[in-house]
């Protein structure tokens, strides 16, 4: 098949290669050419001048970029997909943006007969780099099974959630669960350490029980290890959460939990916390409670 | 062995009857005499007049209520079980109570030659009934290691965490990622539907993800059938909040996701919700959302 790719990032990159590794034909633009220089020369890649050139090759295209204001300059923006689409082109944005973002810019698309889904992603690099994403899916049926079989080079758990935008709407309460999920273990483990109690035991005790979640497990580790690397990073986990309570305002929701725990990724973010892992939570937590940062010893 | 229980209600009867099951003689007590006419004429149980006369004939006594002012006067209050104790008595608190009020129980009975463990439980009543609780014990571990065949009786994983006080933290620390969890579980929950997807879907995909857990499994799946029956009743897990928060104050710690899911369950409690199982936080957001209470259909 002939698939266009577009923002080929941290998890951009190893998704373009799974695609290829399964025999479909790239095509390539982004909108920093150097980016580009990795895939020159390699069989079954060509690359072009700009996204409207990919959708006049492309059956289907893919987009993996920051936000709303990416995702529409790339499909609406001048020498964007839609100027170059055949008819029938579908377009499958990958990225993390608002649910109304997400409707908003697939009516658009439609009413140019091209079709969308969104489809964002759970996993970060790791789950890119082992194909082992969970995808959500908003959409047509008919539309999402035409691209299962793509998804699958690329994620795990794959499930079509509803209507055009309720893949970003899943994904939304992924990260609510998910900041709510690594807030929680880190108030804990600094509660216990606080107590005068290890942190690995009190892990270890209720992973056997209904505190048990994978957050507990993989990122409790990581956190015991005090390996912050990302992962995921601080401050593009703060900007999710950005989505989740400005959606949560215009639609008259209250998330207590949810905006305690946006605080907190504010207070990290802004305390230069940002490009380490959203788990440094753990250490915003313990500067507040006087521990210095190698989490070893009280400060003097 | 000769066995003392005190606290014959939802968690303490259960546990009491595997006691007896697994062939030990039990003698009783209850702060309400009616309490104990279910046990009466039985094989291997002996009723008593008080704490202090159970512990006469007990070699390890177990006490399941509700608070620490309730342990500390089956402990050490007048004919409480320091007052009858024969030398070498092992006293086991399952009851949750504040690591403070633990240690304290813990260092009076010592000096009257009495062993303690804090024991608190994870699981509830259906963890009672089939014997999978999660114990968390703090105290000796040579003790613990005496009483740990009959823990066996009672729970599925045991861990000792550290000494006396260290089986209260890490029960605080499990009070704290289910309230979050219950809590973050609710909030995407209402946030899906409000956003006009459904929960369960958002449900299925999440639990393929780092968004899974226990809670979004099974509290998720009895939150979708809309089956608040308790389980653990929401006015039990805000006093365990009270706990986590009365110590995050004295220990100067900062929890701002706990502190924002102690405000969502005091509204629980206030507006009437008690007495239902805590996942009922749902019912209050949906609420504050202007859904009705039958889940199904928006309030006019």
């Amino acid at each position: 098949m002939e698939i266009g790719f577009i923002g080929l990032g941290l998890m951009g990159r190893p998704m373009a290669g799974h695609l290829l590794a399964a025999g479909h034909a790239l095509h390539l633009w982004a909108r920093r050419p150097e980016t580009l220089e990795a895939w020159r020369d390699r069989a079954g890649v060509r690359l072009h001048g700009s996204a409207a050139d990919v959708a006049r090759y492309a059956d289907l295209v893919f987009t993996v970029v920051a936000d709303a204001p990416d995702v529409e300059q790339v499909t609406l923006g001048a020498r964007g997909l839609a100027e170059g689409a055949r008819p029938g082109l579908i377009v499958i944005d990958m990225s993390t943006i608002a649910p109304a973002a997400a409707r908003d810019i697939g009516r658009r698309l439609e009413e140019r007969g091209i079709e969308f889904l969104d489809a964002p992603v759970s996993g970060g690099e790791t789950g890119a780099i082992d194909a082992t994403l969970t995808i959500m899916v908003g959409g047509k049926q008919t539309v999402f099974e035409r691209a299962r079989p793509l998804l699958e080079c690329l994620g795990q758990t794959i499930t079509h959630i509803g209507p055009t935008g309720a893949g970003q709407v899943a994904k939304a309460c992924n990260q609510i669960l998910t900041a709510m999920g690594i807030a929680a273990v880190a108030e804990a483990f600094n509660f216990a350490r606080a107590s005068g109690v290890d942190p690995a035991r009190v892990r270890e005790a209720l992973l056997g029980g209904f505190a048990a979640s994978r957050i507990l497990d993989a990122h409790g580790q990581r956190m015991l290890e005090r390996n912050f690397r990302p992962g995921f990073k601080a401050w593009m986990h703060q900007k999710d959460l950005r989505i989740v309570m400005a959606e949560a305002q215009r639609l008259g929701l209250t998330l207590p939990g949810a905006a305690a725990t946006t605080q907190l990724f504010n207070a990290l973010v802004g305390s230069g916390g940002g490009e380490e892992d959203s788990i440094a939570v753990l250490k915003l937590l313990e500067r507040l409670s006087g521990y210095s940062d190698h989490g070893n010893d009280p400060s003097p």
